[in-house]
């Protein structure tokens, strides 16, 4: 597990990414593309604001497992494009608030929208995103696939509220913790799955296989996306370090660690956790992260990680082979291993 | 034209708008229990929030006239109370991204979202609402009305981005400050009218008119909002008065009275307008309302206003007469001459 830990970072360098996306290449420059078009028929400082967000964003790895998918089971049209570009956005969207609610200044070495614009503007802007996706999609004139789209954009707000409800609650259980980053984040995975069954007409064995890798996928990449907030270096993975503590956010590691603490040191970790959100101590966080190692915690968080990761490997095994199926078991290894 | 900013408080109460609804009452009352049952769904804190929310929430202005315009044209079936609750979250949602946006802790009389909840939990409550009206709509099975709620939210957010961006710049002309309450506040007024179209099967005719009353009627609201919070009473209208000053938001008075007066009176002018950023000095506020007073823009901003107000009167005058016209006649007097 320790070998997780230690893992050089070259192991998860975006080139790796473009070689886990390399059979729908193509298809994805044109979602970056087609996402440039909609902020470009908007007004002029919206037009910029969205465009410099485009270009700063991630790594399009949920428009990615839509087309992996969409081609692997045969689809063949240009509508993947569409509805790839309306899974970023709603990603995008979500980006967005959520670095205002966490007065992030920095995401994956970029500024943030809150950063560059300001709050009100970003604000805003999040707002274009979540609606210009639900207005895209439904030029498609497939209802299905509009639900698919504003049920997961509803299900990602709900489990932001659930979450930001949850702050400093110290008792939260891992079933609590799981079912937030399920509806947050791996509903969009699920979705994304989900529109390419749609668009592929996948068969029902297919589509169950899918929607379990899919879910599991999504969980795994929030599970990890929390360690790394707490062991991850912020020049590797562009992110401030510690931002969920300060926060008083409670994730796996630190639910794990509670749990596998006595009482006496599960008060004096919760009094440090407490402190957190005042000022940012230095020394706080290394005791902090001394417990979470000494009581296994994060190890722990790796194991299940790794359990759920072979779920989805094992849901994707039941597809046939093809260089797609190769991709999806690829962009586990990359989102369990990653470091940013 | 000092009729309407002398006139007594009393002919803008409750009672009138109840008066006005009274052909819709009926159904207006199901459209709150409906917004209420949609916020009952989801997980118990965003239950707490929307319940409050719905309860402070304001005259059902837009589900009105959605109402009476479709019950006019003949409609009888039950979809017009979810499209005009669809209208009226999408104006919540809006006044809620507003209100964190202006900081403002007070509207008609009660505590604002932001007030009340934060900030974050608020921003998170108005991606719930303008998500939950377009998967509401959608429900109806009919692609036009789901792309017309889509394309006016999408409208208002960059009417409203519009709006930002030319915080403090005095040189706003009128054109563009109509443009701009165009896009954020008339589009729902004007996407009401077409809404209820839809669903009534307005002839062209019909169409065209209430088009044009819709348009009208918003325009006038918004332009009557600008000049409330010049000279209403915060008691009156719930709102904490200058608060567009504040924020450095160039209404049509002060385009009028910059355009009226010399250039020195206009640089004395602006840089009363640019304090106003600072603190919330009184005297400066009257200052600025007696230079309002002094150049006629109230006035004149008054008349504006009534010459748009005739143009919806006389749109509406092209229905055939019924009670329903009446009502649609009466609010346009109720728009413009109210306090709050």
């Amino acid at each position: 597990m320790t070998r997780r830990l230690t893992k050089s970072a070259k192991d998860s360098n975006p080139t790796e990414l473009n070689n886990i996306f390399l059979p729908v290449s193509r298809q994805l420059q044109s979602v970056e593309e087609l996402l440039k078009t909609w902020s470009g028929e908007s007004s002029p400082v919206l037009k910029k604001m969205a465009k410099e967000v485009i270009s700063n964003q991630g790594k399009l790895i949920r428009p990615g497992v839509l087309l992996l998918i969409a081609r692997h089971l045969g689809y063949r049209g240009n509508n993947d494009i569409t509805v790839a570009a309306a899974i970023e956005a709603i990603h995008v969207a979500s980006l967005i608030h959520d670095d205002i609610i966490d007065g992030s200044d920095i995401r994956r070495g970029n500024k943030t929208a809150s950063k560059s614009f300001g709050a009100d503007f970003s604000l805003l802007l999040g707002d274009f995103f979540f609606i210009r996706s639900i207005h895209n999609i439904m030029s498609l004139k497939d209802r299905n696939l509009s639900e698919m789209i504003t049920q997961v954009a509803q299900q990602m707000v709900e489990g932001e509220i659930e979450e930001l409800a949850q702050s400093y609650n110290f008792s939260l259980s891992q079933a609590q913790y799981m079912k937030i980053i399920e509806k947050k984040t791996a509903s969009l995975f699920l979705t994304s799955c989900r529109l390419a069954c749609r668009l592929g007409k996948a068969s029902r064995k297919e589509q169950a296989a899918l929607e379990k890798y899919g879910l599991n996928l999504g969980l795994v990449f929030q599970i990890i996306d929390d360690l790394i907030d707490l062991v991850g270096s912020p020049l590797e993975t562009g992110k401030s370090g510690f931002s969920d503590l300060k926060e008083g956010r409670i994730t796996l590691p630190v639910i794990l660690a509670l749990k596998q603490t006595g009482p006496e040191a599960a008060s004096q970790l919760e009094s440090l956790l407490r402190k957190t959100k005042k000022g940012s101590e230095k020394e706080n966080f290394s005791i902090l992260l001394n417990i979470l190692k000494k009581t296994g915690a994060l190890d722990l968080t790796v194991l299940q990680a790794e359990n759920l990761a072979a779920k989805a490997r094992e849901a994707v095994m039941v597809l046939k082979p093809s260089p797609y199926r190769e991709s999806l078991l690829d962009l586990v290894d990359f989102v369990i291993f990653r470091k940013g």
